[in-house]
Formats: structure tokens, sequence, C-alpha cells
């Protein structure tokens, strides 16, 4: 049996739901495979709980239930000062010590280090693991939107690094577009209904995934120099105006003045969505006019959709459609790139 | 550099365009990845072209150029008693000869056997490589569809075996389902237009597909077990009405007798398409009664259409679309295939 030794970077919805999908999916892996996920470590914003011995023994699944409990609850991991067997590191000593397991593991069985916090402060530590040859896979979109200088850390090892669920969840969006790159096909353009507005009003969550999408492609971007078409004017943001007053006055007013974009675009047969834009070197976030007979004007409710034009896909394009967000979703792309490395482990 | 040997056998339109591809995108793979493809043999149905020394030589970008020119003449690589340094070998010799080549190649530096003929010649030569730890390429159906016990040995190794190019062309058929099911996902319910009913007016071929799919999901099913609904009845069949007979008379026929279903259709508000649907133990292969507002129902022009169901994906399906045919999209897929095994390489 190949065992793959991993350390959990956040402990959320979607870390714990990949908890919950590893345990689950012993018996699959094990018949289909041959390869057994081994926890050797989950941590949280301010701690690190590990196993006694990180060459041998794993999270076992009882105690996968109990922190997934604990964390539900909203505490945190350092509510812990012991647990069983297991060691509880906190603050300071969390980094260090992911770092030093990091550093055993990686030179003697191999490493995945998978990150599902949605935070900047995971960026040191993935790049040292880059850096050390081991693998990463990420469901956090800001290691990836962080400065080129960061990025290129990162994607030092472009094979040992995954990160299918930062765009479209998991949607097989990432691992697509790197099978036309590997293919050589030249890609044209791609545009991307790739969050719910309902959420992400101000573009920034979408801005983030077409970055990392752009960035795929070769684009040498920074984050701030995305154009990005917020859906409220600046007189209408947080800072400016109360959630009461934006739900009681502002929203009429944005239906006004969408109703008139709304009117035009169907005079050409189109309608408006907000999408990303990528083409050439243009990386762009907004509403834009599109054919009402596309997979991206024909679309309701709360459905990703991607269109990539390319050689291979010029007069159609390439689509992929379906759930963008949910953390068991979201869980089973970061479950799925795990076991696409085991290649990678001996 | 990291090289990979390839034996590629077929040198139809899909294996001379995957050879070119191979050729135009040396820099790419180089600075991508740090990988080499090294043709080592290039057969058709009578004949194996080899290189000199297997484990330091390459077949050159000239003579790429010069097989295709040849082989799109129609003309055989025995015709090629000889050929500069490279070694020709024909007939009962040939299959002796590639079994030798990988065999010294898989236990040395790993070998990718590359198949794009439409021939069930191949399987036992594949067979061969599957038992001896070869990775197995595949745009050919046949080795896929043959009898379950052909099927079990060419799949020994999962990880070893690629073959996205034998449904949907390039478009990320298999290895969407191959994610899903690595990650835990429990898939109900698969439909999908896989082909372009003016080139299979029997259904064979997307019965074929049909079959890949239903075993990637655990089905031991036999090809002549799946249910197919031919567009033409038996008596106008190729054995019972000429095709001058069938374009005069029978289509009209046809027409009338599809009238009437089309119209019961519309006023289910449903269209009809022509399908497979891979649902538990069914498999089948027909016309079939689906929602209008569907993308299945949507569907214009030549694209293929996989709509999947499962528990990530239950209210709305995760949808793939796109071009599912063509020389260039099928030997993209293949490369696609080949690089995504490089981690198999040293």
């Amino acid at each position: 049996m190949k065992s793959i030794p991993l350390i959990l970077m956040g402990c959320g919805g979607v870390g714990r739901q990949l908890l919950q999908h590893i345990v689950s999916c012993r018996d699959i892996h094990a018949l289909n495979y041959g390869v057994r996920l081994r926890v050797v470590g989950v941590a949280d914003s301010k701690s690190l709980l590990s196993v006694p011995d990180i060459f041998t023994t794993e999270l076992d699944d009882h105690s996968v239930d109990e922190i997934c409990r604990l964390k539900s609850n909203g505490s945190s991991l350092s509510s812990l000062t012991s647990y069983g067997d297991y060691q509880v590191f906190s603050n300071s000593e969390t980094i260090t010590n992911i770092t030093e397991v990091a550093s055993h593991l990686v030179r003697s069985t191999g490493l995945a280090v998978v990150d599902c916090s949605a935070s900047s402060d995971t960026i040191g530590i993935l790049q040292k693991v880059a850096e050390m040859n081991g693998c990463i896979v990420l469901a956090n979109k800001k290691p990836l939107t962080s400065s080129m200088e960061d990025y290129d850390k990162l994607v030092l090892h472009p094979r040992r690094l995954r990160h299918e669920s930062t765009v479209g969840a998991g949607l097989p969006v990432i691992m697509s577009i790197n099978r036309l790159l590997s293919s050589g096909d030249t890609i044209h353009r791609i545009v991307g209904s790739l969050s719910d507005p309902r959420d992400d009003l101000g573009g920034m969550d979408v801005a983030r995934k077409a970055l990392i999408v752009a960035r795929l492609l070769g684009q040498r971007l920074e984050l701030d120099s995305i154009k990005v078409e917020s859906l409220y004017p600046a007189e209408m943001g947080p800072n400016a105006m109360s959630v009461e007053d934006f739900l009681a006055n502002g929203v009429s007013q944005l239906d006004n003045s969408l109703a008139d974009r709304v009117e035009k675009a169907a005079s050409n047969g189109n309608v408006l969505r907000y999408v990303c834009v990528i083409e050439g070197s243009r990386c762009e976030v907004g509403i834009q006019e599109l054919p009402k007979n596309s997979a991206l004007g024909r679309l309701r409710g709360s459905d990703n959709v991607l269109e990539v034009y390319s050689r291979c896909y010029s007069e159609q394009p390439l689509i992929i459609q379906g759930a963008g967000a949910g953390n068991d979703t979201t869980a089973a792309g970061v479950l799925a790139d795990i076991l696409d490395l085991q290649d990678l482990f001996t």
C-alpha cells in the first residue's frame, strides 16, 4: 500500500469536509489505487495538531470526528492543550513545527501540504514546501493571487502543485486548461461566470479566479491591475452606505441603472452577464453583453460556466458547466487533486 | 531533461497529427515540464519502423515529415524496405519486434505505447505492455470494448493507462469522470451525445463509447449486451438495401417515422436526441426524449455533450461540451494524456 502523508492547513467548512471525505474514501482508495492518505497534521490559524510519529502514525478516524466537532463549534485547536498522544503547538511554534515536519517528510516519504484556509498567512510555509520539492494542493486562492514574485516561488515545480478547487470548486477547469496547454493547443479567449454575484457584488472573488486563470495562461499580472467592474458604485460601498440603507434604497437604484443596459443588450439579441474575460494580455471582470444563445447567455441559477476558445475549439468553445461552490464539491476537488499526485509518491 | 520513449501504433489521420503535434510542441514541453518525447518506433497494420538504438536515438523531425507524407499518400510503411539508419520489420516480425523493444524499454527507461489505430489487432501487444508495467495511451476504442477478460488485462495498472480520446476526442470526459470517482463522488447517471449520427446511423460507434464509460463506472458489460437503437430498421441495413435505394427512398421513410416521435416529444415540452444513457446497471444507446431546456436538448450542430449527475452535481449536472471529433482535437487529447504520464518516468 502506497502511503501519502498529508498536512492540512485550514479547518473551516472545506477542510473539515476534506477530512471526512478522506475517511469515507479509505476503501475506494485502497481498492482502486492501493493508496492510503495519512493525515499527520492539522492546523488552524493559531495551532498545529500533529501525530506522535510522523513517519508511521496518522490521525485516527475517531480523532478526525472529534476535531471536526470542535472546529464546527467555533473553537480553536489551541483549546486542546493536549489531546491523547497528539502534540499541539500554538502561535509562533505552529509555523516552525509545520516547516520542520514538512522538511522531514519531503526528504523521506514525500509530503502533500493541503491549504483549505482563506488566509494569506500560509504563503511563507507553502513557498518553503515548494522549495523543498514537496507537493502542494490549494483550495485557498490567496497564495496564487499574491505578487508575481510570490507566485513564481509557489509554481517552482508545476507538477507538484494542484489547485483545481481555486476556480469553480470541483469543476475540472484548471485541469482542462492544463491539458490544452500541454497538448500545444493555443487558447485565444476564456470567458467565465465564476461566482455567485450575491456573494461577490464587489467582484474581488471572481477577480482572484480570473487572475489564477490568466497566470496559468502566462500573463504576468498583479491583482490590482485587473479591471474590475463592481456591481455597485463607490458611493454605495461598505464605507459610504450602511447595509440597511443599501438594501432600502441602494438596490433599487442599481436595478434602475441596470434596467437600461439590459434593454439595450436585448435590442442586440444579447443578455448581460457578470463574467471574467481573459484574452491576449487582457484580464477583466465585469458586466458583458453576450449572445443570448451561448452557454453563458443561457445560464440560470447558481451554476458556474467556463467557455474556452482555442485552436481546437474555435467555432464552438469547450464548455465546462456545473455547481461551482459548496464545501462538498470544493473538498471533492481537493481530494481528486491529492489522488492525482499519487505517482509522485513511492 | 526527462525523456519519454514512445512507440506509436497507427499512422492514420490521428497518428500522423500526433507525430506533428509532438514535433511542434518540443519547445513547450522542454520549457514547461523539462520533458522530451522520444519516438522510437512507428507501426502501421503491416510494419514497424524503429530507430537504430532505442535507448538513445529517436525518429528525427525530417523523418516524421517523410513518414507522414508517405502514409497520407496511402502507402504502407512496408514500402520502406530500408530507410536511412532505421530498421523496418514487416508482417509477423512486426509484433515480435514491438514486444521486444517494449520489453527492453519498460525495464530500463519506461515506455508509453500509443495506439491511434482503429484495429483489434493491437490488443495482444497492449496486454503484454500492461503486464510488463508499461504505459498505454489509447485513441483506439477497440481494446477497451473487447471482452471483459481482455479489458481486465488492459486495466491491470489503471494509473498507467490513459484513453481520453476514446470518448469525445480531446474533451475532458474520462479524466473528469476519473476525478469524480477518486474523490468518492457517487455518479448516478450519465447522458451523452457522443457522435455525429451522420457517421454512425447504426449506433455502434457510440455504443463503444458508452461501454467505455460504463466500464469506467464499474459495470461489467459486453458490447453485444448494450441495447442499441439503430436509426434505421434492419430492412434498410447495408445487407438489405443498396446505398442508392436508401438515399432515394429509405431516408424519407425514416423522416416520416421520426416526425411522429418529434411531434409527440414536442407536446411534452421535450426534444429527441440520439444519446447514450448509463445509469445503475443500465447502458443504452438510442433516441431519448429530453427536456428542451437541458444542455442536450439545446444541442445544435456537431458538438458532443456529456451530462453527469452525481452526489456533488445533483440538481444541475456537470456538463462538458465541445467538438468531439477531428484529427487535431483527438491527437491533442492523446498528447495531453502522454504528458500526464510524465511523473511515472524518471
